[in-house]
C-alpha cells in the first residue's frame, strides 16, 4: 500500500462501523467505509444475554468486514465493542468466535475509554474553542458525556442509556404517546441528574452531540426548518417542536418530515426522548453536530499523534500541496486581501476573527480549481471547498468558504443567494480586489491606495499615474465596478492626482 | 514563480489572444488567457494601411497584455502577428510602437511559419492517429492548410482570405443573399484551387478545423443538431443546412440559433462562405474540431519539446500524479478490467481499441475523486474528468470517461442517458468489477472465473467455496446482479463447486 492506512471498527449498539483512513501529514482522510445495522442491543435478553440471531448478524457483517481488512498489519487496526458487549453475561463465549470472523483481536472497552476515545474524535472535527466544551454521544446502549478543552478529555461520564435500549423499553410497538414519552424523558433526566452537579460545577460554554441520533435529529431540524430562524445544529426549540411532531403523529413512521431516514424508524423515539432529557437536565439551549466521534477518535488515537493547534490550518496546509497552489500567489493575494479588510473594520476586535479567518482561507486556496482547469477554475474550487473532506472545518465553513471562491471572479448575480448587505460580501470584495491586483504573480508593490465603506459603498481612491502605468488592472477596476452594480451594491473609484494622504 | 510559465500573445487579423500556459512533466496547461476583438483587419484601407483607430484599438489591447507579461524572461514569451501585418504598408512604422506597448518583440511571421505552428498546436490538442490528417485554420486574413503525419507537418500552405476580409468585401452590410454568397464561395474556391491537386495528391485520411470560425461552426451545428445524426464537428450536411438557414434568414444577425456569440456575427458570413468552398473543392465529408491552434503551438515550440507518442497517456500520468492515485491500486483494477473486457471481446481487433483505451484510462483515473472526498468519489471524478483541460482528449473523450467514472460504483440509473444495449456498458460492467473485486487493495489472487456476453446478458462463474471464503465481495456481487437489472440489463452468476475449466 502506497499511503499509510489505519482502520477502525466499531461494534455499536446499534451499527457496526468500519472506517479506514489514509494518513496524510498526520491528519486522517476517510478511504473507506462499511456499516451495517447489526442492531446488537435488541438481541439482548431480559437476562443480558445475548440471542442467537444477533449473534449470527454479528458475525455475519464481522466476516464481511475482515475481508476488507486482509493484508493489515495488526498494529493499524483497532476493534472497540461497547455497551451491548460491556453488558452482555455471554460476550466471553461469543467475543473469539466474533474475533475470528473479523480476523483481528476486539476490545470491549470501558465506558470512559468511550468517552475518551469519541472526545478526541470530536476535538478533530471539529473548530477550536479557547473554552471548555462538552460533548454529548447518544449510542444504542450508552450516552458518554465528555467536558474537555483543546484536545483534552477533563471529565467523562458514561450512563446506561441508549437509544435502541430506550426504544424497546418505552416504545416497543413503536407508538408513541405522551405518557410513553415522558416516562423515557424522566427515566433519561434521572440518568443525568446522576451527573448534572459535577459537570455544572465544572462548567462548559459550547456543546456538540455527535453519533447517528444527533445527526438524524440535526438532520430533521435542519431541512425541515424547525430552529428558529434556521439555526445549524440542535435547539432547544426546535427540538421541542419535533416532540410536538412526534407526539401529534402518534410515531416515528408516520412523521412527514424531509430528510427522514427508513433505517432510523426504529430507535428515533428513544433518542428524541434522551436528547430532551439532558436539554432540560442541564439547561442547555444549542448544541452544534460532530461529524467525528468514536472511530474517528480510534484512529487518532491509533496514529497517536494530536493536534493541539486549530486543525483547519493543518486542512488549508495540505489542501494547498494537494491541489498545487502556488504559495507566493496564495501569500500575496491573503497579504493584500486581508489588508483590504483592515482598511474597511477593525481586525482587531474579536467581531472580527470570523471574517478575519474565512478570508485568509479563501485566499490561500482561492485557486485550488486551477488543479482542475483554468477556464472556469472559480467554478471548480467552489466545488471542491463544498464537497471535500475537510477535517476540522464545519459544513457551514465549507460553504462558507465555497461561496467566496466562487465569488472571486466573473459575475455576482450567479452567487446572489445572500442579501445584498451581508457581511460576507465584504469579504468578497476583498478576495476579489486581491485577486484583480495581483493577476501579473509578481512581487511589484501595490499602489497607495484609501479605502472606506460609505453607507455601504466601496470607496477607494488609487493614483491617476497608476492607472495609467497599468491599463489591464484600471480595465478589470472599471469592469468591477460594474459588476457590483448589478447586484446593487456600489463601488466608487475615485483618481487621486497626489499621492499625500494614500497609502 | 513557483512554476516554469510560457506565453504566446497572437495578434490576429480579428482577435488578439494572450496566453500563459504552465509547464508540467513537458505538457502545458493553461493558467490565464486574455482575449480582445480587435478586427484589426477591418481597420486595412483599400490601399493596405493599417487605419489610426485600428492601431489606437491594437496599441490599448497590447498595453494591458503588456501589464499582464510583466516579469516574464524574453525567453518564456513569443508574440506573434499574422496576416494583417504581413500585408499592411505601414506594419513597419507601427510595430516599434506595439513592441513598446507590449515589452516584447513581435514577429510578423510568414503564412508558412503560421501553418507550421498551428499544425504542432493541433497534434497537440487532438487524438493521434497513424495516418495523415489535414489541419485548416480559418483566421481574419488568411487560412492555414496543412497535412501532416503525428506532430510533424508535411505540406503547409497559407492563402489570403479570412473571415474578417471576406466579410467585409463580399457581405459589407451584413446582408446576406444567394448572389454575395456565391461569389464569396466562388472567390474562396479559386483560393483553394491553388492547392487542390498537390493537397490531393499527398493524401489525407482525417480533417481537423481549428481557430473561432471552425469553433462558432461546431457549435452551431451541434448545439442545433444540424449534424446528421447528432454528429459532432462539421459535416458537409449540416454546413450545407446552416447555409440553407442563412440565405433564408438574409443576415447572420437574424439567425435564430442556440449557441450564436455576438462576437462572431460580424464575421461569419465570410466564414461559412470559406468553409463551404472548401468542403466542395477539396471534396470533404467531415471535420473534427481542434481546441490546439497557433497559440497552442507556439507554446510547445517555445518548450522545444514535442510530444511523439499518445499525449493522452502523458496525461493520464500527469493526472494520476496530480490526483494522488494509488498507482498499485489502479494497475489492479485496469489488469482486471482488460481481463474481463477480454472476456467478452476479442481485443486483438481494431474494432475494438476504442473500448479498450476507454477502459484504460477509467481504471487508471477511477480514482481521482478520491482527492476531493471518500464520500460521492465517483461523482467527484466525473465532475474532474468532464471539466480538466486534459492535453490529447477530445471533448468525446472526456465524456466517456467521465461517463465511465460516474458508473464505476453506485446505482446506474443516475447514468442512464446512454442506450442500455450500447457497448460502452459493457466497459462500465469491467470497471465496476474490477473496482469491486479489489476493494480490499491487495495482490490477493482473483479466483479463477469464466464471462461471456449471452444475448447481452453478463454471465459469470465462479467457485463456490471462494464466495464462500469472501462474504463482503459474495455480498457485493449479489448488489450487483440488483443494480444492473434496475435498468434492464441481466447479470446472472453461476456458482460452480468444481474449478476444472474455470480460469
Amino acid at each position: 500500500m502506497s499511503h499509510e492506512q489505519v482502520a477502525a471498527v466499531d461494534l455499536g449498539s446499534n451499527s457496526f462501523h468500519l472506517q479506514i483512513g489514509r494518513v496524510l501529514d498526520d491528519q486522517i482522510y476517510s478511504l473507506d467505509t462499511l456499516k451495517e445495522p447489526v442492531r446488537l442491543a435488541s438481541g439482548l435478553t431480559s437476562d443480558k444475554m445475548l440471542d442467537e440471531s444477533a449473534q449470527q448478524r454479528a458475525l455475519a457483517t464481522l466476516s464481511r468486514f475482515g475481508e476488507r481488512l486482509r493484508g493489515f498489519q495488526s498494529g493499524a487496526v483497532r476493534a472497540v465493542a461497547t455497551n451491548t458487549l460491556r453488558v452482555a453475561k455471554n460476550a466471553r463465549v461469543f467475543l473469539p468466535q466474533a474475533e475470528a470472523a473479523l480476523g483481528f483481536p476486539i476490545e470491549v472497552i470501558a465506558g470512559r475509554e468511550e468517552a475518551r476515545l469519541i472526545y478526541i474524535g470530536a476535538a478533530h472535527a471539529l473548530p477550536p474553542t479557547r473554552s471548555k466544551r462538552l460533548v454529548i454521544d447518544i449510542g444504542g446502549g450508552s450516552t458518554e458525556f465528555i467536558i474537555g478543552k483543546k484536545v483534552e478529555p477533563l471529565m467523562m461520564e458514561s450512563l446506561y442509556m441508549g437509544c435502541v435500549s430506550y426504544s424497546l423499553r418505552f416504545f416497543p410497538d413503536g407508538k408513541v404517546d405522551k405518557r410513553r414519552l415522558l416516562d423515557a424523558e424522566v427515566s433519561a433526566a434521572r440518568e443525568v441528574q446522576l451527573i448534572a452537579q459535577e459537570f455544572r460545577q465544572t462548567g462548559w460554554t459550547e456543546t456538540a452531540a455527535s453519533s447517528g441520533t444527533a445527526r438524524a435529529i440535526a438532520d430533521l431540524l435542519e431541512m425541515n426548518r424547525l430552529n428558529p430562524g434556521g439555526a445549524p445544529g440542535i435547539t432547544r426549540d426546535g427540538l421541542m417542536t419535533l416532540r410536538g411532531l412526534l407526539l401529534r403523529a402518534g410515531s416515528v413512521a408516520q412523521l412527514r418530515l424531509e430528510g427522514l431516514r427508513a433505517d432510523r424508524i426504529p430507535v428515533l423515539a428513544g433518542g428524541i426522548a434522551i436528547l430532551s432529557a439532558i436539554f432540560t437536565t442541564l439547561g442547555i439551549e444549542r448544541m452544534i453536530y460532530s461529524e467525528g466521534a468514536l472511530r474517528l477518535g480510534v484512529l487518532y488515537d491509533l496514529l497517536g499523534r494530536y493536534h493541539q493547534h486549530d486543525m483547519r490550518d493543518a486542512t488549508v496546509r495540505q489542501f494547498m500541496r494537494r491541489y498545487q497552489v502556488d504559495p507566493g500567489q496564495a501569500t500575496r493575494v491573503r497579504q493584500t486581501a486581508l489588508a483590504l479588510l483592515g482598511r474597511m473594520v477593525d481586525l482587531t476586535l474579536s467581531e472580527h476573527a470570523g471574517e478575519r479567518l474565512l478570508v485568509e482561507w479563501a485566499a490561500s486556496l482561492h485557486e485550488i480549481g486551477l488543479s482542475i482547469s483554468h477556464s472556469g477554475y472559480h467554478k471548480h474550487g467552489a466545488y471542491i471547498a463544498a464537497n471535500a473532506d475537510m477535517p476540522g472545518f464545519s459544513r457551514k465553513d465549507q460553504e462558507r468558504l465555497s461561496f467566496m471562491l466562487l465569488g472571486q471572479r466573473g459575475k455576482l448575480e450567479r452567487v446572489n443567494s445572500i442579501p445584498v448587505s451581508d457581511a460576507l460580501w465584504r469579504t468578497v470584495f476583498c478576495l476579489r480586489l486581491a485577486a484583480l491586483l495581483h493577476r501579473s504573480r509578481d512581487d511589484q508593490p501595490l499602489p497607495p491606495f484609501r479605502l472606506r465603506l460609505v453607507n455601504g459603498d466601496f470607496l477607494m481612491e488609487l493614483p491617476l499615474a497608476w492607472l495609467q502605468d497599468n491599463p489591464l488592472s484600471a480595465a478589470a477596476l472599471a469592469d468591477e465596478v460594474q459588476t457590483w452594480s448589478r447586484i446593487g451594491r456600489r463601488f466608487r473609484i475615485r483618481r487621486r492626482s497626489a499621492l499625500e494622504g494614500l497609502g
